[in-house]
């Protein structure tokens, strides 16, 4: 059959699914991840030897980074912690039914605002096979469908996931399997990027490229982030000990991340005073620095920095050094360069700080914070759907909330707008209502 | 100059305002809309002229409906409507600084979910000029800057408006001038589709042509909605005499709006007491019917519907009706042919009504009562920036909520996240507080 038109009807599938799924209780849905939990337990054998298998034809291909071969590699621990992961979504609060607004407009007229699923989600991941069951989870517990489509390395991995999951599912009438179906092939994710209006939303987890790809290319909203450049900006007053402190955490702690520190902006009155100790912590650490021209007339056996450095997002132990004239400089580099994702100043002066919070642009602001803390499990969410840097919908780290929207419930006695118009008119009340 | 070029440095002057304009408070935000009441009253007379002059011309020549014609025009009483309209925004609560979360990660590591605004806004409207000043002032209230592309027809009332509002804001040094702008010519909208980082939102204001224009050319954001096809389910339980009115006054009360009712859907088992009162009131109110077979059957000199009745968007006394065998059916053809607008059921039968509500995925479902109650000032929003079918973001009638976002503000003393990480690490308190 013609793949544009296969993934098609899997969508629609999905979508007749998520319209049962918008219906059920939030007891079934905490039911069906339950049983896809001891799915997944009680076909652990074939799962580690469907990964076994993925891992030594990755392994003979070559074509894939020690990383990327580490992050395809499942053992019975990754697998009790994935079937964890499950059974602690099955726990957060109901993200559904919620009440956001309730008003009497007129008596024996109430409108309430409630939450409800977005519909259709399709997620594109890479080698990270977790990922699966981690949005499957989070899907289902948000009463959505979701098509998945993973990497092409961990077809089978994927595959075996899939079916105990499906398998778990079928034990829960409520549930419709088609609620959660796999996709392969890179071009059926092309297929479903054409899909604007049955899927509603693409939740891409992988690659700066991948995401760069996959919002050129498609009309559906898109959640998440292509680029993590982050930056610290050591003010004037910065206590020094604690500027080191917090530039290693930031950088070292786990380079890859998103909001990992990519340049630090240094206020040139600081400069001769934080510099020194600040290069050499980050060399002992092992962090490649490259330095702009004022850095290196105070330590002239730095490298470099060209002007392609400012917009680089390393996701490695190298970082960038720039002298600034003062506050509104650094402000105005991180507008330039920034990709909106969390931005942090270093200073003992609260005047400072409130101004760097309020007037700098990013989906997180940080006043003598590491940037590391822009997670949705440090936030408290108990999950992170992904981290988005755009600012409709969800800003910064998304938790279940981000996977929901919202409808206006009207319940009234037959009242007519005409009734509300005109001379002699009834006049709305506007009364809000405790939930 | 290049018009591109005109147009993106006028989308780079927007933006520099955007972000002084974050900074302001929200009196100084009032101020400047009463200043802007005040320059609106006191060039009056000339705005009042100009409009004549673009009057004349359209009537001259001659292309414009007479509904165009009268949405152009201005006068003493409309003119002083928008200077309250400005006003009454002026006097609704500040949309910005708003917390939405705030939550103690631990001891001295505070975060705050704050609500600031969006930055650019992009408006293209049509014939009525009164958009540029509503528009303007509800950006102006959420600290917006935003880009205004009026018709051609009213070339000369918008630039006479945005001269006034200009004079306005220049009395405030606070706010920038730039924050509001009038580009001119179609060419100037395709340049500002393209600006995917200047502009943050586009609100279209016009024609469902032009809507779906705008949403197929630009990567943007699009808040607003293309069609307005909503449907009334007349069910088995239905009360004949309520059926009747709910039907009258979603058509009739103002048929050119998004949120009057398109097509009627008839149980069938009620057909026969519902249909013959419902023809007979509909006719005598001027309304033109289209029915399906069924209806025929039953009343044979209704004029028959075709296919494309039920995707279509009259916005004129004229209704399609349609026989359905349950509620089923009617959701199917609701989910089918709707546009995801305000869909209602009549109905005395509180079960169903209620399923109907929970199934039916729309931005409004509605039970005994009319779909002419979808609008952000009957919602008691105080102002509508417009109705969104989208599900990102903003669903249904939308207030100025819609126009802002929000940025997470992280509060420390130094933590670092390898603080909170590994063996005998400190644990996260994430203790909700009181706004």
């Amino acid at each position: 059959m013609d793949l544009a038109l296969h993934v098609r009807q899997a969508a629609e599938a999905a979508r007749a699914a998520a319209r049962l799924l918008a219906s059920t209780s939030g007891e079934a849905r905490n039911a069906a991840l339950e049983a896809m939990a001891c799915a997944l337990e009680a076909e652990a054998a074939g799962i580690l030897s469907a990964n076994a298998e993925d891992h030594a034809s990755a392994s003979a291909a070559a074509g894939l980074s020690a990383a990327s071969l580490n992050r395809l590699k499942l053992d019975a621990g990754k697998l009790a912690e994935m079937v964890a992961g499950v059974r602690a979504v099955a726990a957060l609060p109901d993200p559904l039914g919620r009440v956001r607004l309730h008003r009497r407009l007129d008596e024996g007229l109430d409108l309430i605002q409630l939450t409800c699923p977005l519909g259709v989600l399709g997620v594109v991941f890479e080698s990270r096979p977790d990922a699966l069951v981690q949005i499957g989870a989070l899907a289902l517990k948000s009463g959505n469908a979701v098509l998945l489509k993973g990497g092409a390395e961990a077809r089978r991995t994927n595959a075996a996931l899939a079916a105990a999951i499906h398998r778990g599912l079928e034990a829960e009438p409520a549930i419709p399997v088609a609620a959660l179906q796999l996709l392969e092939g890179r071009e059926a994710v092309e297929a479903m990027l054409d899909l604007n209006g049955l899927v509603d939303l693409i939740i891409p987890r992988g690659s700066n490229a991948l995401v760069r790809h996959i919002q050129s290319r498609t009309k559906i909203p898109v959640l998440g982030h292509a680029d993590g450049i982050c930056h610290i900006y050591l003010d004037r007053a910065a206590d020094p000990a604690m500027a080191v402190a917090l530039v290693l955490d930031s950088k070292v702690q786990y380079p890859a991340a998103c909001n990992a520190v990519e340049s630090v902006l240094i206020h040139a009155e600081a400069a001769p005073r934080l510099l020194p100790a600040l290069v050499e912590a980050l060399t002992a650490a092992g962090v490649e620095l490259r330095a702009c021209e004022r850095c290196r007339a105070l330590l002239p056996s730095l490298a470099p920095a060209t002007d392609a450095d400012w917009d680089t997002e390393y996701g490695d132990l190298i970082l960038s050094m720039r002298i600034v004239d003062d506050m509104d400089a650094a402000i105005a580099h991180i507008h330039a360069h920034g990709s909106g994702h969390t931005e942090c100043i270093v200073t003992d002066d609260i005047v400072t700080a409130e101004r760097f919070l309020r007037e700098v642009d990013a989906a997180g602001v940080y006043h003598n914070a590491s940037t590391r803390f822009a997670d949705g499990y440090r936030y408290g969410f108990g999950a992170e759907v992904g981290i988005s840097t755009g600012k409709l919908h969800a800003r910064g780290p998304v938790g279940l909330e981000g996977l929901v929207t919202t409808k206006y419930v009207l319940r009234g006695h037959g009242q007519k707008v005409s009734d509300y118009t005109g001379a002699g008119a009834r006049r709305f009340r506007h009364e809000d209502l405790p939930d």
